[in-house]
Parts: C-alpha cells; sequence; structure tokens
C-alpha cells in the first residue's frame, strides 16, 4: 500500500456490521460509509464540479471503458489527468470496464487475455486485459483503480459463475503485477455470482492476495435484492476489518442502509442522477415524481428542510420545467438527490458513532414506507 | 410612470449616440447599456438562478407566448408571479407575443382584434389581444411589460408594413388603456419594416402617447445587418432622450455595439445561451468551435481572463463534453458566453463614462476580425 493512502476504522457497530471509518487518499479524505455519484464520461452529468462540491460529496467514480473510447486516456492524460480534466480536486476511484462485459454483453467477447468491445459509439474494437485496464487507470491518474472482473449476467449456471470467478481471481493478480504508480492504489474485486460458496472462496482468495481495498461485484445486477443481501451477508465477514469494502454499482437508500448493516464502506450508482434526468426525486418520505399533476400550483419545496438548489425553489416550478423539457429540472433535480443521498449517508455516519445506527435504519425505513402512500 | 419606476442618463457620447444611464424597476436597478438574457420558458436554458447572477446579469427577458401556453400564467401568478417562479429577484422585461406572429407564423393569424395561435406544442389554440397579452404579463408580474405589436417578416411591401404599423399602434394604445398594475410599466414598440418614413412617423404616434420606454421591433428577422443600422439611424433620434431604447432580440456582440452607437440602452438575444448549447463560445478574438479537432489536447481555457466557470476548464474538456454530448457542455458555454456579453457591456459602459467609446469600439472590430483568422 502506497504511504499516501489509508483506512482507519473509527468506530464499529456492537449489533451489527456498520462501521464508521476514514478514508485517506492522495486527493484528501473521505468519511465512510460514502456514496460516490458517477462521473461516466469526466462528468457527473449536469453538474459543474463546484455544484459537485456543493452537495457535501468527497469522491467520484468515472468509468475506464467509457474514457478509454471517448476521449481516450492519452487525451486526458496529456491534460493532466482526470483530476485536472475534471476540475475536480478530490478522491477518484475509476472502475475496471469489467462492469461492461455484463451490460454490453452483446458487444463483447471474453477470452483468458481479456475483454474485446465493439464500441457503443462507433464500432471500433477496444481490447481491455488486466494489463491495459490497468494502464487506463493509471493514465488517468486516479485514486483508487479497480481489477479488472468477469462481471456475468445472473442467474446463470454454477460453472459459469466459477468460471468467471477463477477467471476475476487471475486477473486481480495480473493488474497487481502490471500496476506501478505509486499513488494509486489498486482494489480487488470479489465475484461468484449468487452462489454462496463461491463467493467465500473468491474472498478467501483475493485476500490472500493482500489488496489494500475490497470490492463485491456482480450484484445490483437485475437480482432480488435479498439475494443480494444473502451474499453480502456470507461476504463481507470474509474481507479484513481494516480494508474498506465497496460495494459496486449500489443502489437505492434502501440498499444503502442495508449494505452498511452489513459491513460495507463504500458505494456508487447512477441512480440519484439519472432517476433526478427523469424527474423522481428521492425524499426521506419516499420518492416524488415530479410530473405529477398535482405538482402543478404546489408552492412548497421538495423538502424544506433540504439545502439543494432545487430546494429554493417550488414543486411547481420544478414540474414546469421537466414538462417543458428545459435542461434546469434535470440540473436541479440531480443536484437533490445527490444532496439527498449525501445527508442520508451523513446521518448514517452520525448515528454509528453515537450507537443509534438500527434506531435510524429502523425510522428511515418506516418514513419511506410510510410516505409511499401519503408522499409528501 | 409608476413611481418605482425611473430612467436616468448619466452621460451622453458627444460624438455620437451612446448613452450611459441607469434603469430603475421594483426589482432594482440596470445599468445601460444592458444585455438581458432570454429565459423564454422561466428559465435560461441551463443555469440556475444563482449561475445567471453570477454572469453579471441584471435583467432577464421571458416570452409571453410560452409561458401563456406552458405552465400558462395562472399557475405562474398562483406560485406567487414570475419572479419568484424562477427564483429571480431581479428585473424581468417580458415581450408581448408579437414576435411569434413572425416566427410562428405558419400557426398564427392577425385580425384587428388581435391575434390566433395554434399552439407548437399541442395544437390548441391562444388568442392574444392587446387586453390578453396585457393581462397575461400582468399575471406574470414582470417588471417592464412590452404592447402586443404586428411583426412582419422583411422584406415586405410597404403596404403590408404600413398596415403591420399601424395596427401595432393601435393594439399600444389599447396595451395601455388594458394596463392596471402600478408596479409594472410598458413599453411601446416601433414598427414600420425597412421603411425609413413608416419608422419615423411610427415612433413620432408613440412617442406622442408618451410611453415610459420605446423598443424598436420588428429588426434582425433576417434583414442584413447594414438595413437595420439604417432604420436605427432615423428611429433613434425620434426617441426621446430621457426614455430607455430597447432593441428587441439583437443580436452579435458587433450588433450590439452597432446598436449602442445609434443610442440604443438595452438588448436582448438568444445567441449567447443556443451559440452556446451549440459548442460556440464568444471571445474578444472571434467565436471559438469547441467541437473543432485542434482543441483536442488544448490545456488553455476559453479565455484565461474570463472569470467564468467554463474558464476553469481546458479547451480540451470542453470539446470532450460536446462530442461525448454531454450536458455539462452546453451549461458551460452558455455560462461562458452571457458572461462575455456582460463583460463587454461592462467595457462599453466604462468606456462610454470615460469618453472613449469610439475607441473601445475600434478595438475590438479590430479584434474580432483578426481573430476570425487566427482563433486564439
Amino acid at each position: 500500500m502506497t504511504s499516501n493512502f489509508s483506512f482507519q476504522l473509527l468506530h464499529a457497530d456492537p449489533r451489527c456490521g456498520a462501521r464508521r471509518g476514514l478514508l485517506v487518499t492522495p486527493h484528501g479524505a473521505v468519511d465512510t460509509p460514502a456514496f460516490m455519484p458517477v462521473g461516466t464520461a469526466a462528468t457527473v452529468k449536469g453538474l459543474t464540479a463546484r455544484a459537485i462540491s456543493e452537495t457535501a460529496t468527497q469522491m467520484l467514480l468515472a468509468n475506464t471503458y467509457h474514457l478509454a473510447l471517448r476521449p481516450g486516456e492519452d487525451v486526458i492524460r496529456d491534460l493532466g489527468g482526470l483530476h485536472r480534466f475534471m476540475g475536480w480536486d478530490g478522491p477518484i476511484l475509476t472502475d475496471s470496464g469489467g462492469f461492461q462485459i455484463f451490460s454490453l454483453a452483446q458487444n463483447s467477447r471474453v477470452s483468458e487475455r481479456g475483454v474485446v468491445f465493439r464500441s457503443h459509439i462507433d464500432g471500433r474494437l477496444l481490447e481491455l486485459t488486466p494489463e491495459r485496464a490497468t494502464g487506463i487507470q493509471e493514465a488517468l491518474g486516479s485514486d483508487i483503480a479497480m481489477v479488472l472482473d468477469h462481471v456475468v449476467s445472473l442467474p446463470c449456471q454454477r460453472d459459469v459463475a466459477r468460471d468467471a470467478c477463477e477467471r476475476s481471481i487471475r486477473w486481480a493478480d495480473r493488474c497487481r503485477s502490471a500496476a506501478t504508480r505509486s499513488d494509486q492504489v489498486l482494489f480487488a474485486i470479489v465475484q461468484g455470482g449468487l452462489d454462496e460458496q463461491l463467493r467465500v472462496q473468491c474472498a478467501r482468495r483475493l485476500v490472500a492476495l493482500d489488496f489494500p481495498g475490497y470490492a463485491i461485484g456482480g450484484l445490483s445486477v437485475g437480482e432480488p435484492q435479498g439475494q443480494m443481501l444473502r451474499i453480502l451477508d456470507v461476504t463481507c465477514p470474509e474481507l479484513p476489518s481494516n480494508r474498506p469494502r465497496y460495494l459496486m454499482g449500489v443502489g437505492t437508500p434502501q440498499d444503502l442502509l442495508e449494505g452498511i448493516q452489513r459491513g460495507v464502506d463504500l458505494f456508487d450508482c447512477v441512480l440519484p442522477t439519472r432517476n433526478g434526468r427523469n424527474a423522481l426525486a428521492f425524499t426521506d418520505f419516499g420518492p416524488l415524481k415530479l410530473r405529477n399533476l398535482k405538482h402543478q400550483r404546489d408552492g412548497r419545496p421538495i423538502d424544506s428542510t433540504c439545502p439543494c438548489p432545487a430546494c429554493q425553489h417550488s414543486r411547481g416550478y420544478l414540474r414546469h420545467l421537466f414538462m417543458a423539457g428545459e435542461m434546469l429540472g434535470p440540473i436541479l433535480l440531480s443536484a437533490h438527490n445527490i444532496v439527498y443521498y449525501q445527508r442520508l449517508l451523513a446521518e448514517v455516519r452520525a448515528a454509528i458513532q453515537a450507537g443509534g445506527f438500527a434506531e435510524l435504519v429502523r425510522a428511515k425505513q418506516d418514513q419511506w414506507r410510510l410516505g409511499q402512500d401519503g408522499e409528501g
């Protein structure tokens, strides 16, 4: 592990797996549990770097596959690396492209050597080997890089899951051998589909390789929440308590609380921004669909306690923006939803510290459930 | 004129028509010459209210036709009026819908009573009479309302121009009779096509009706710049020097300097935002097309002296945003272009005050001309 990276466990809930920690990276510290908004193409859609800062976000995620295709990692390296490129001075985690093996399955072919994609943009071929995925992430200069993993769709045959899991472990080792930057750490990714035994074996073998952090990948790809939680239940205990744990691509506010309860420290998801662009606002009383006619003359903000720029306006105005197809609707609701996630995580961290995490979870779940009927 | 509205002429250039003034409205003061960004649907596309403020914009324009159709002026009135609705505390000017008689000609029919539009959104009919146009603007609660005018396409037959001009004068009078709000003033609009005699007559007859401000309308609808300037040359001298003069829908930075030189105080145009959305940045060295391949690895900002959020990034990053179809490209370039316009106007005001307006115009024109070849 490099000297400018560390993870400190500040407090562990004695009643469940929830942990309060501090992740230190070359670009600053992150209070965990933490949520990373997704900046796929080196921009969190619709938000300026300052607007992101103002959501109280500490760390972002960016996508290796997308940036390698456009503008190309060499362009970003020539322009000073990803932080400078996108004007974000805080920590950045890059994924490896492994998720696209699942999400762009029809345009990809996996071999032991790596994966070849046919670009979703222009049909050009892009090969990601473990070495190339590591090299791209080094050119980008993220604080945390991820190993290339083989993500499969669920449910799947056990031998498919086992094969992808074994390959992911071999690739993880190759990524580690390829890594050269002293100011970037590489996290391993536990695979194994919905098979508990595979997950446990994968976790143990990756832990034996001693990575500075561990992700749980290949979940939240369409399986029921219960299946994901079952896998978390068996996987988290296998991971070293002094290393950060990252549940990739998850999830709803409910998912976050469930993950945290099981010992997850880091999350990323497109949900707050994607749903925001589609006029859905997260709130403590459940999701609010801003296109609904009932908001037309509603002078109240989405949430009068929310400090975000959307909540400076009435629901009626926000509805109007979406009905008129104005960019400002997606801009404001993306900011609102990220602020909602970050406020939730801040509450979670305070609750863990104060020994009241279970009570917070119960209160939030009650509010969300009640709100679904009453909506504000 | 209402007591909370005034126009003070601070300085007049002895060598040309350029004037430095202060327009006071119920929602604050505006230094003139001034440029109003366009917020058609109660939003300057892509910019939050704070982002607009940070461009040094003092007054906005919003469109009566569009707001009457969506969300409806009654919705905006119920939500506290246009200022509160869009979260903009500064002055707002609303147009009257007259321009849409030209721009949506195929969906409109004019009679002496008014104009009937078939909505460009859903085909529903919208009638704008002078009384209705005034009523809508009163419901919106803008600081400055415009009379309903009959805008025709150019060039046109003299009797078409005369007919529309005469009707515009009668409608102006009807608007004035219909106006009831003490916290809103109504500006008249000089019409007359490209006919100097008609323009002069129209100006004189409207001046005789004693409006608190005068606009010059029906220009910048496709005619060559020289034709517009010829009309300004004969029209501005007919307008009272102690009333603000507003050249509607104009224009390029070059157009603004030409208009100011002839005595215009107010401008509005979609150009900075529309061009910004299309990857064109205004600069002192001419327009920059950010999609151009030559910007790919360019680490320089658009303009190193510009304080806007776009100029916190490299040209290479901005190009990437446009190539990737990311919202942040339009957002940043819209902000940049409005900042460019506002900085230009600030330079103009300082130059008029200091007696150096002609020199500023020459310097800007030289820079723009040279830049067209050298581009940065």
